[in-house]
């Protein structure tokens, strides 16, 4: 199967520029990247046909889309649902729009003309739109009632930040400005009443996320007050009088030139520090990116898991102290991993570093595809490292994927970053160009002088061979930029958070035209320079061996543990491999570990098997007995597809001391 | 040492019925208790020296007594901390009163004094108080400034609530009107604003606790409005336009009449079901007494720890569904376990039966008294029955208890609850004495004709024997009501939730001046009914071997376990007694108990010992080895003063399986 690129000479000149203009690096957008069959396609194929219409569907039976209608007076009724419910609609109509782009649907086109007709009823005249406010503002005792009356809790701002992204999405597929119209005309009101001004407000939004959507309504329309707001209010940010701050949790405690860390809701965090290098990139604002760094060292050194999963702690969603990394309790949610990616992107566009896209490509293959389920229609919202089997972690409704939330942004957030992952391929500078994820496709990338057409062969994350061959419109030098994972250069994520046991007994190797040449690299990419023919080829080839990863001593809840990662997928031990049970096994560091792909198992899996000590009790519950036991980890990514259970990322060395299970 | 009685002849007339006025049965108060030296003497010493003045000083800490200080424009400043802190001064002021009532100290009146000029100071013109709002109501921004505009969220009825109990506990100490008056002038303002009226709201406390200090305000000052407005506030819980009504968590989902089972947050429903009881005693409402009889029902048979703690789920501190019981993350807040003994305290008085008693005597020895530490000076919150030692289930903030929270309601409970206890010990009805908790202590019960004297001799819960001297002040018939506790007729709490693991091969024996009578008991007491004359002596044995107990199937947490009981005293196993570790042993059936007083352990416990295989890792962490170790268990109550490190209540069996813990 193929995803054909189309609309594409259709498309406003601004699509290059609405995701990325100003950033010394630039992406090549996910519509003019064809993926082919390979790891990626059932997961877009199943979004695009699955989860895009379940989605829709959920949003019908929950009332999310019967809010417009109610406060568009299309239909009676009150609210129902929680107050950022608009939210959810908005990054399904964006996902639905990244669909549109690649694969023409009238039926789609057809309904989005329908909603978007709805968000403009639901618009109030003066450009206002938040539909729990518009329905319940004569409601005398709602003392929520008032207008930007309390920007901490309320998520007004919230709520139209991914309007503006979804608006552009859909304006770039579609080139109907219907839908960018009422984004436009609510961004109006609201760069209006918020600003430096002295009959303007100055307040910031409890919850960020307008600063991306203006900036790409700014690099959609070219209207400079849309980039002017965004980098107001991440001015303003801890930088009001100090009784009018929001305090950490909200990133508002401090002003984001001095901040260090990450702090407070993990989602809020990822999606102000996305605004700030937006705005950072546009506005050149040295403070803004160097705060960027200091807080990016401190995640990838204190506060990421090995999943790429950021936000620890459960109460209140958020980052919790320097090495708290709880496993079983591990919130990690499935839109702070996508925020993650967000940012991790954008400070590569910034700085051309490969160690982003490393934590990029450990996020996108384990601590965000977790979040939804081979079936497209189940959702983790949380991602822990371990389970009982037992412990609600979902939400408290389950140990497995479910298929809604109230609070449901983790399901429309997936809904709208799954099409758009093959965005982050490639990417391009000056006359360089930049392979950054292992994705069998192929793009065509415009230089001033011609275009190079690169396809790429791979069958990653399972095989280490990829093969690009490269073919320029006239022969020409440039230079290939060719991402070598930190895992290869023997670094878990950049930072000393992690680390492999042992060194890598295989090195990874580069042949151009089929003559090997020494990896010769800058920046984590091997610099191929040379004068490009039609046909030449490229083969990388990347050591794929299982390999066991130590935690930093500090992080107290992997202390004599091991975790297994092979390429970028990190593994876990599931129930059903494991005769039943995850909890009684330890992994000694004599165990051997092999790999074998297995076609038949999780839609084609490549595990990792070693024989190990387990300890089963004797039959009268008065013994426990040491045997050995095959053992077979799976990708964790893939869990949790075989009901409840144990499951198990960080295993025990050796056993210190055992907790009994009771026979019941 | 002896609390000497005082004050006694000089307390206004109602003092007797403030607390219990119109039930069937009447408890002798405490303020006619002399206890002697005994199990509860250090207690009540520490909640007096320690811990009131440490309470006090902690709201001047954080404000809690600042905050009237602002709102009555004492002083200058804004509100700090949670806006139910001021029900915390109000409670420890009940406390303060009560030490007052048997301890004479100038210094306290004074400060008491001084404290109550704050609150009137804070009071507004037309009698209302809630400092938040007091100080809060001319910031513009602030949208929650209106009175009563957030009855379901706000707590401005709760804590005036307490404010009553507060004012008449220190207007029976002291004789002095100044508290309240200032609580009669807020109960005159409720009344007039709250009730059935067309110009009145017809609205509900969010959390339940006024309809308590209603009616001892009621029986107080013998307003009957202050009863009404009890009642009404009862009938129309769940009994109001649906779209007006808080739902199952604030316990208005239905009428009270019909409600079956408890549910929502655990103290404000049994703050409720007290309340209810109070109301109906008063207007003799059968209804009411059903529902509490249907919801008390439930409670036993399946929403009941083993150590009388109730509300199970930690997300909104609330019960969970049936026989949903865990022990590790079980939350049994310590207000909880107040308010379920004066719950049931307030059914014994309805109904004389013995088996309220006994949850009661449950909950206090267990589940409330584990809540404060002998210092008097750290707290828990909840109260789990299982710990690992790390799991910071207190709060959030550690696995001990702690000197503070943010929202210190437990502290401030238990400071007033502490010096109540003697008064729970004793009631009467008609021509009848109960005695129902064997403490250490003297009363005298005074009757139509003639004053008895009840002196009785106990070194319960260590041991069984309990000698009661009876002097009548002449000497005629009447009955002595001994409460034989159920765990004695082999029942751990009244209904099916946990039963004894075979039957006890010890019986309680009863005689009269020496003499064996046959204990034949009605409503779970045994009834001696007899011309009694001066001299005359009781004394009931009681079995104090340590039994097994265990749980329901249905109970999914307490499977194939087993708990410990001796007396009324629920045991648990502890790290410091155990080689450092609990979680690796089991106690299997033919484990023997034996147990001894220690005096020196835990200001003088009796433990409860076996010898017990536990499982132990090898040198090379590889293999697990059996041994058999002497185990030690200590009582519940007693736990969490020796560091943090495993406990459990719930001990395995047998082993089903193990799961390892990894050498660090």
């Amino acid at each position: 199967m193929r995803f054909l690129l189309s609309f594409f000479l259709l498309l406003p000149a601004t699509v290059l520029a609405a995701e990325s203009g100003d950033y010394p690096v630039q992406p090549i957008p996910f519509n003019e990247v064809t993926v082919s069959e390979g790891f990626w396609t059932p997961r877009l194929e199943t979004n695009r046909k699955v989860t895009i219409p379940y989605d829709f569907r959920k949003c019908e039976e929950t009332a999310r889309i019967r809010n417009f209608e109610i406060a568009g007076g299309l239909k009676a009724g009150t609210f129902e649902g929680r107050r950022f419910n608009d939210s959810d609609v908005f990054k399904i109509v964006e996902g639905a729009s990244y669909s549109l782009t690649i694969h023409p649907d009238p039926e789609l086109d057809s309904f989005l003309d329908d909603l978007i007709a709805k968000f403009a009823a639901a618009q109030e005249d003066d450009g206002y739109l938040f539909t729990t406010r518009t329905i319940n503002q004569d409601n005398p005792v709602d003392a929520s009632k008032k207008r930007w009356g309390n920007l901490r809790r309320d998520h007004e701002l919230y709520n139209v930040g991914h309007m503006y992204e979804a608006a552009v999405a859909h304006y770039l597929a579609t080139g109907k400005r219907s839908f960018l119209d009422v984004a436009v005309k609510n961004a109006d009101l609201i760069a209006e009443t918020f600003g430096p001004g002295e009959k303007q407000l100055h307040g910031v939004p409890g919850h960020e996320e307008i600063e991306i959507g203006l900036v790409k309504l700014y690099r959609t329309t070219g209207e400079k007050k849309y980039l002017d707001l965004a980098k107001y209010f991440v001015d303003q940010r801890g930088n009001r009088p100090e009784t009018e701050l929001y305090g950490e949790y909200a990133q508002d405690h401090i002003p984001v030139t001095e901040q260090d860390t990450p702090v407070g809701h993990a989602v809020r965090a990822a999606y102000l520090y996305s605004g700030v290098a937006d705005v950072a990139a546009l506005t050149g604002d040295q403070d803004y990116i160097r705060a960027l760094g200091r807080i990016w060292q401190n995640t990838v050194n204190k506060k990421l898991y090995i999943t790429g999963g950021i936000g620890s702690t459960r109460s209140g969603e958020r980052f919790g102290d320097d090495y708290e990394l709880p496993n079983d309790t591990a919130y990690n949610e499935t839109c702070a991993a996508i925020a993650n990616m967000l940012w991790n992107h954008r400070m590569f566009m910034l700085h051309g570093e490969a160690k982003y896209m490393d934590v990029f490509e450990k996020t996108l293959y384990n601590g965000f595809l977790s979040g939804v389920s081979f079936g497209g229609d189940t959702f983790f919202y949380p991602n822990p490292l371990e389970s009982d089997g037992v412990y609600k972690f979902n939400i408290g409704q389950s140990a497995t994927r479910r298929p809604w939330f109230n609070t449901s942004c983790c399901p429309s957030n997936v809904v709208r970053f799954m099409p758009s992952i093959p965005g982050y391929a490639y990417a391009k500078k000056d006359k360089a160009v930049y392979v950054n994820l292992f994705i069998n496709s192929s793009t065509e990338i415009a230089f001033e002088h011609g275009k190079v057409r690169i396809e790429q062969k791979s069958q990653y994350p399972w095989d280490g061979e990829i093969t690009l061959s490269v073919t320029p419109e006239n022969s020409r030098e440039f230079t290939l930029m060719l991402r070598i994972p930190g895992w290869v250069a023997d670094q878990v994520v950049p930072g000393n958070l992690y680390s492999f046991m042992g060194s890598s007994d295989e090195r990874p190797s580069l042949s151009v035209n089929g003559k090997s040449i020494s990896i010769v690299t800058e920046n984590g990419y091997a610099v191929i320079t040379r004068k490009w023919r039609k046909g030449d080829t490229v083969t990388l080839m990347l050591p794929m061996q299982p390999r066991r990863i130590i935690a930093n001593d500090m992080v107290a809840a992997d202390r004599g543990r091991v975790a297994i990662q092979r390429g970028p997928v990190v593994y876990c031990a599931e129930w059903p491999d494991n005769s039943g049970r995850v909890s009684n096994l330890i992994l000694p560091d004599w165990a051997t570990l092999s790999s074998e792909f297995r076609p038949d198992l999780l839609k084609g899996v490549t595990v990792v098997t070693a024989k190990v000590p387990v300890f089963v009790a004797s039959d009268n519950g008065e013994e426990i007995v040491e045997k050995k036991q095959p053992f077979t980890a799976i990708p964790y990514y893939a869990w949790s597809h075989r009901g409840e259970g144990e499951m198990i990322v960080w295993l025990p060395r050796k056993a210190k001391a055992v907790k009994v299970i009771p026979a019941e």
